[in-house]
């Protein structure tokens, strides 16, 4: 069986667009993981009556309720109260998480004023979801045939506390979802639907999507027998040939570091238009410092020389933003920083074109033992999107040379 | 009169969590800023009876009612059906809509299918709101005495067609709200909340919120009448003092850039755990260049010398993260890229200590013309945060130096 759920999120921040409601997507994937079919989401603000409303047309909505926020200490987290309503059952406090918050507040030497206490306040008959992290434990109630979870907003919170939930809901869908993931960049989302769509058949139960976003491109299938699953992404991956980077959760630069760890290899980077993304991308990944030495940031031209190690005659003849600029950014950033690889790039991030060079205008390059690659790319976009696809572009292209 | 307005956003990638639902964000922080009170926002799949159920209940809650997406040209886009339902009106294909659409697609030699013509089907009697930037148009329809809006789900699509619907809006409901907001860093959302309590006495009408997130907490003053909120962003901060970087729509980074050309002067940047963000954050805004060198990510320890210009005697003595390594970083930097100010930032972002440094430990260092400055911090948070929270101390504390 299917479980629809519904999703409510309790905040006037949510609303007035101050908090962007991550905790909703975080639920959304958590729970088609579990076989659980959001089949609404929804969010309202810190306002009692029509917190009310919500719920009790959430309950006709959904089999499963999971309310998010609003469990807090302050008057206006009213999530307790709007429960235990739409339960139709008082709220009691309950000895042993007031001794609990009590025992907490000691501890911190704060001072425990009324309203906190509210968080020992617990509806008639639910269950406290404890919490790991944070004063505010989580409820499980029974309403009728349906089920009710209130759980505390943070999204660090609400993962600890969300963690028996999904379990228990993974057990009583009996229907898992699976996914099989594969990764690619270099080829735009119509090119890869082509080759995808051309390769396999989509069976019946199976899911079929195309997530992109900041140059990378992913396709999805989803279903509840793996045994399908794995097949298709095997024969996409396969016709979809070096454009796939990696598959279900890799990420791009950790493909880069592993296979810069695998070879004893390390690499350097000399960038302009990027300005510190490329290498703040490559030190994301804790341990990083073993495969990456540090970059350049060379955002004047004459620091291309001075820093990077591009000779003047070149750097004067063909300009900041060229071919030969980049090969000789990602050779000279190789030499002076002594790594195994040099990676690079220069370009037009706009909004204004920059010596007759179109806003867009891209050089990559790698420099290798062996080798130097550089790629000249056309980004579309404004200057955020082109600086990301330039990233993408930069890792793709160094993973491309150290990968088997 | 107060306007109340219910949002819908259409689309299953809202409920799978592969798209965060930042057009409701968006219209939140729009849509107060013009006096309309947003009461709900409710995310549906492509669904057509559902979302029929969801736009009645939407029509019973407010008076305005805003959907965004599912106005495309695929079968799954089912927005126009919906409305139209809701409206109980038939839909009418529009030949100068299907016009327009034939020969934006003539122009770009692509194929128009038959689908793609679904764009032109507009409910009897409702306005069509030109999309300047996409081929789907934004629809109005009066339903009864409520107001129902179509608009497309693309952010910058969205943006384009609802500001004539803002203006609308603005007239309608004729109780503008305005903002004045004070941007500090440097103190914590207690401290700031503390003195701000202490300083002003918020009026009737009013509201005060504080945002905080990545090291900068905000003080907004929300409220009907400006000549209210000024003297009171103006009193607070005062009280705040040096804490304080700007003022409404001001951003750290341009208020750095400001700073610094006022003084003809530049930067240059070396930086170890935050691996180029400080650089990618310094050229960010457009025309960056004029005050931004570039940078030395020395990541690798050995690099604070070779790249940085870190005496050898004081990295091996001091290490690579300490207070006098910070300081000769952003004073080596200084130098070799030719800068008016050096930048720094050297410490521990996780997940393991090193060399006897619990995570956390940070040091951020200006170099100026006259000055050597330099702060040490104990940063909480995950390896992501306190890279973020660095950025901010870094950019914060050359503001220091460089604002009058």
């Amino acid at each position: 069986m299917t479980l629809r759920a519904a999703v409510v999120a309790v905040g006037d921040e949510l609303l007035l667009g101050d908090t962007i409601n991550t905790n909703a997507a975080w639920l959304g994937t958590e729970l088609a993981a579990v076989g659980v079919e959001v089949v609404v989401s929804v969010m309202v603000g810190d306002d009692l009556p029509r917190l009310a409303v919500v719920l009790a047309r959430a309950l006709e909505d959904a089999d499963v309720v999971l309310v998010t926020g609003g469990l807090g200490s302050t008057t206006d987290d009213i999530t307790r109260e709007a429960v235990a309503a739409a339960a139709g059952v008082p709220l009691d406090r309950v000895p042993v998480l007031e001794g609990q918050l009590r025992e907490r507040y000691a501890a911190y030497g704060a001072t425990l004023t009324g309203p906190v206490l509210r968080q020992a306040d617990v509806p008639r008959d639910a269950t406290v979801l404890p919490n790991p992290v944070g004063t505010a434990p989580g409820l499980r109630l029974e309403v009728g045939e349906r089920l009710l979870y209130a759980l505390p907003g943070p999204p660090h919170e609400l993962a600890a506390v969300a963690a028996p939930v999904l379990d228990e809901l993974r057990e009583r869908s009996g229907s898992v979802l699976h996914t099989r993931t594969v990764h690619t960049a270099g080829l735009g989302e119509p090119s890869v639907a082509e080759i995808v769509e051309r390769t396999v058949q989509v069976p019946p139960g199976v899911a079929l999507a195309y997530l992109a976003g900041g140059g990378i491109v992913r396709v999805r299938f989803t279903g509840p027998d793996d045994a399908l699953l794995r097949p298709l992404a095997d024969s996409v991956a396969a016709a979809l040939g070096d454009a796939v980077w990696g598959r279900d959760d890799d990420r791009l630069d950790e493909v880069v570091h592993q296979a810069l760890a695998a070879r004893e290899a390390t690499v350097a980077v000399a960038e302009s238009l990027t300005g510190g993304l490329i290498g703040s991308t490559l030190s994301r990944m804790p341990g990083s410092s073993r495969t990456f030495r540090g970059a350049a940031v060379v955002y004047a031209t004459d620091l291309k020389h001075t820093l990077a190690g591009v000779p003047a005659p070149l750097l004067a003849a063909a300009g900041p933003v060229a071919a030969e600029t980049a090969s000789a950014l990602a050779s000279g950033i190789r030499e002076r920083l002594g790594a195994t690889y040099g990676l690079a790039a220069t370009g037009v991030a706009g909004p204004d074109e920059q010596d007759g060079n179109p806003v867009g205008t891209v050089y990559v390059a790698v420099a290798g033992p062996n080798e130097t690659d550089v790629r000249a790319l056309r980004l579309p976009g404004d200057r955020e999107r082109i600086r990301l696809l330039t990233v993408t572009a930069a890792l793709d292209l160094l993973r491309r040379h150290v990968t088997p």
